[in-house]
């Protein structure tokens, strides 16, 4: 193809007068049959008025029918999170919510699972872009003593947002800003965009000397996993626990605690040495299937599988079992929650509308601590190795 | 809640001769409705036989419908793909369809994405516990000198897994292996790990000696970023590049390329400073809404979103703009692929089924940088920045 | 050798009376002539009164006579270092002087490097272990809220430390403390310790409800690398940076600007996909010799060796190059730096003393950016790469 | 001062004729007398010829009189290093020896150190810049096709030196090599440099096509830590490994290994949240002070120090301790090795000349383990926390 010929593929049809119809998506799946040959059958088969759909797709077309499984009861004794929950998960894994299934009950039988939200940090970075690190410097100390103007310049464009403090990362002549606020029941990425650009505004227009910024300098890091996150939180940081007693973890899974903490030990290693996002097992796929099901962005697992399991093996050999999701992004308002399933999937967790976002992270770290317990037992089990050789406590 | 109180919630039902029906499925909403007092009215709205979910999904109950947006079209130039496609994009994230929308078309008439897989590796990662280091040396050396019979023993239980090598990694008495495969159309986490599985066993039986192993090392990492499969890969390297034009990027996004090209070291050093799983903008949430829609293992963003931009700015002052996906985990057969609406998707993008991994994997990558070029161009253009404090090249 | 077998060589021979004597050095290089034959005739060649060595090293028995070259002159436009500098470098590689030297007299004819201390943070980082996440989590909100008397309780153990703030990092039922001092112009890592057991003493005896602690949760992260230092600063961290002339580095290198700017795209890259500590060149080896030569705790280079390049092509095509040295720990007063030999290299910099720390600091960052564009300069001419296949800007 | 203001700072005198002789060093340090009004006594003080320094130093001016005090005997039951030593160690750094000298007492006491070098890999990393992402995959290809012939164009430059494997890493159109060799007794990064730019210019010589190449792309990450040294290896891997009778350390050191066990969960929770190189306590230490001992490259402590501790407790309460030395950069042929007092230090360990670098390496990794033990009985015992709130293991 040379350089100046251009595609003579169409444009998607749109409707500029109300593209959020079942006819206008029906035409976009005519347009897919003719030029694609293919018919969007099933995806054509949905249940609600396209109309709701209005700031959370454009040229819809159809759906995606994602099957769900329920997995339950599972005991939570949080602080927003308390008593014993079914949990919807859409997810096309087999074995995934069988899975967890088994880890809820070991979980329960041993007397629910401990949550507890131990902080919130949603965050945009700009960077301001100086004449050398000198003036990086003072610009950074300005910034310090003009919190509370820039505070208020950021809150004025939300109602719930709230700047909790700026961190200041110098880098040459660039001051980079990570803003951290709390976003109430949103997972509140674009509160903060709006509020970090409401206070980049304010300290142009306010600083004594011209300033130059762009609104991210790629450091929150949205959309991706990194280590400021795992370590500074993006969005909730949430922590699971449970003490799992050694009976019930033998007659479940059929492993001895002592067994599993001694392998926890080289499971530990491997994550360190190879530089793993998370030194646990597997809570992406409960997270992404919680996700799925109730209209959380879905994206957010890059950053929300992170974490950070520490455990104990108690005097009585019970096993104490904490994970700490460090940048669980989900809310229970806004962005996909209100739409159909995925409503009625939050309400089946008493976790819809506002006021319930942290009971919602609570359960979502419950999920992932089943996930972990389930998956260990497996790998331990003889489904993973093979019984004759089943690893013994006699070698280091 | 004592110790020794037991969960009275009940179990969710099950129907042992065939789960897998539209009965069970109302009788597992009838159950939520009266143990949550939600009743799941969208979720129970289907349009295919449950039976087609055996092996995807336990205790189905109804489905997630997660809105379909398409975006095209996208001009590919790749080894595999090639043509004009149009990108069937699941999300509730508004904006996402119209953002990849504005970079397909910015990419198709610079002329299209090149794209290239560069190279397949999926692999599980088992670990030998020996006595000590020197042990674990003497058995690494005996498994480099039988690759060839521990490669026949793991392709004995796979049609299309292939082991191309194994990677070890020394660590105290401990010797993790990486037994990295070629799998096919599919993605392969699971026949990797049945052959993983035979290779150790096989290693057990013949090895002059006693051995031990676990079969996960927790270096795959599965389901989890690290810096081993950025390094390394899992799944397949993908490479997306295209040379943007110059008047085509002012034109479409407003902003110089040569503007573009400076923020791009304020952004790189951004995402080297905190340790980004990605030093690109967003592959995330491409990826997530593709995968969604085509039935991929949706978890495997927590590992796909790694990537990193390699960029020029050319004599011409054109932009040399390239992404490399390290961890791209997507099949084209198995899994979820074959669900209604799911493989509707793939055939709308000519990938359902066998031959066509490939192609899929250059799909997914040139997506992701139309994403990238687009909310880099938001960033830089004044929706994000104020028009009156645009960047401009005179500061360092 | 059995378990209960124990060994029969000799212990070291001390003098209880006094040590630190000429005497008793050399009964323990008679010692260990006598032990493994070896004389240690050079190492017994020294200057100084050993009694000097009290509070340095325990056993003294010699010295290690490590070759000095000079360097320079090198020209810095410092906050506190100002002026033409001749760099005392210990070393036993060859052509590292040299090549310094090259840098120096490169940025020297530039104009001079501009340096500048942007933060100050040394730590100690003890670790409060609770009964759950949520007890932690209330630890830290007491902990915030009572500061004012923690750091009173730190500063009474040292005159010049400071404690500036408190960073916490919870993690299941534990709560991480990062206790951030500025330390005047000692490194500080002593100080900073006995301050951080007065204040986790203050909190015991003060919080109400029994506390456990460890001083060390190893995240401080004393002579190791760490994600942590290279973000939030461990000692100084400083900015050295420089315009290169593009006729200078032609005239003196053999490389034009523009290409050095393409191959910096390149080594980025590289960097960032292997995890480097540095996306730089080599700061670890002018560092290390100044740190030898003028008494500084040469293990710190574990630490003092990360950074983050950050550099520009500018519309002229000179260069700004940047280096941010994230983590120097170094010090004028204290240590090893009043030593014979070492006070006498501090001195030729005017760093001896009190009220020096910044100025020091900011000479190491001048070397370390001369040894850069000097390597840089060499790995693009053709000592490095065959001339016939210089790198042209012809390829992406 | 301007941009055309040139310094007048006068040139270090340097003696064209035989610039190594105690003549010129004396002009030069009249020179630094002159030039900074600092006499330079102490460092003019040395004992040998300056005539050996010829390739190990540049314009020498004197000595840095580094104190070394001797720690031992450490019982050492390695491949190669077996018996009892009396170990080096240059330092300035007050109860470095004697913590040392404590760890060694009580390894010796539980029956001594097992050392094993389980890897060498030293390196040298160019990088090809092809037309394209496919081009570059076809440069791949070709190269393993080649192999035989680029390693023996890479060791006609050599005698000691052997290409063992080429790893290759792909990034948009760029081709990583990572050329891992064996070096005999030298730490191999020069010899490496020169046999790899044969290798490049051989492979340029014979591919079918153009190629480009830098001879560094910036991942063997020569004196820099990087997580793919920490996987893949730079210099040695060895490890250090010995069971801790729990009766020793509670008499040596006042802390039960039960609670020392407890409480290494604890710090590796916190190495892993914060991107730790090691895990372990402080291996810089002791590799610091015996690198500049002995005349190793000391700026290689910033990769050497990297690491991974692995632990378990056994069932009769006794420890087991390893530490893996992921990097470790030393040799004991070349360099500073021959200098006057740095062979003197090798040869009290048995260590000076060929066929000694293996030995070498594994008291290397003795010397670290020993420091592991003692620092961390440290901060367990009252020395670094009150008696009164001793940790026990009834928290988690």
């Amino acid at each position: 193809m040379s350089d100046t010929e251009t595609t003579t593929a169409p444009k998607i049809p749109r409707d500029r007068a109300d593209d959020y119809t079942k006819d206008q998506s029906a035409v976009r799946r005519a347009f897919v049959a003719e030029q694609t040959g293919t018919k969007l059958e099933h995806a054509g088969h949905y249940s609600f008025d396209p109309g709701i759909l209005r700031g959370n797709v454009e040229n819809f077309t159809g759906v995606a029918q994602v099957p769900i499984g329920i997995a339950g009861p599972l005991r939570i004794n949080g602080e927003h999170a308390r008593g014993d929950f079914y949990v919807p998960l859409a997810t096309t894994e087999g074995t995934l919510v069988a899975s967890y299934n088994r880890g809820m009950r070991l979980l329960t039988e041993c007397g629910g699972v401990k949550t507890t939200v131990v902080q919130h940090s949603m965050q945009r970075s700009p960077v301001f872009i100086c004449e050398d690190a000198l003036a990086a410097r003072k610009l950074g100390a300005w910034i310090d003593q003009h919190f509370d103007d820039i505070k208020a310049a950021a809150e004025k464009t939300t109602r719930s947002g709230k700047l909790s403090n700026i961190g200041q990362y110098a880098l040459g002549p660039l001051r980079y800003l990570r803003m951290n606020y709390t976003t109430g029941d949103a997972a509140g990425q674009n509160m903060t965009g709006k509020a970090t650009l409401a206070a980049c505004e304010w300290i142009v227009a306010n600083y004594p000397g011209e300033l130059q910024y762009l609104l991210s300098g790629n450091i929150d890091t949205d959309k991706k996993y990194s280590q400021i996150n795992q370590l500074l939180t993006r969005g909730k940081r949430v922590v699971a626990e449970a003490v799992i007693k050694r009976e019930v973890f033998q007659r479940l899974m059929g492993v001895d605690t002592v067994e599993l903490f001694h392998h926890r030990q080289i499971s530990m290693a491997g994550a360190f040495m190879v530089g793993s996002a998370n030194n646990g097992a597997h809570a992406a796929n409960g997270l992404t299937a919680i996700f799925i099901a109730t209209g959380q962005d879905v994206a957010n697992v890059a950053e929300s599988h992170a974490g950070i399991t520490y455990t104990q093996l108690l005097p009585n050999n019970d096993y104490y079992w904490s994970i700490t999701l460090t940048s669980l992004i989900a809310g229970t308002y806004g962005g996909g929650t209100g739409l159909a399933t995925q409503r009625e999937c939050l309400e089946m967790l008493g976790c819809y509308g506002s006021g319930k976002a942290d009971k919602f992270a609570e359960i979502c770290a419950a999920v992932v601590l089943a996930g972990e317990t389930s998956l260990t037992g497996a790998i331990l089990h003889g489904d993973w190795v093979s019984s004759h050789d089943r690893l013994g406590r006699n070698r280091p």
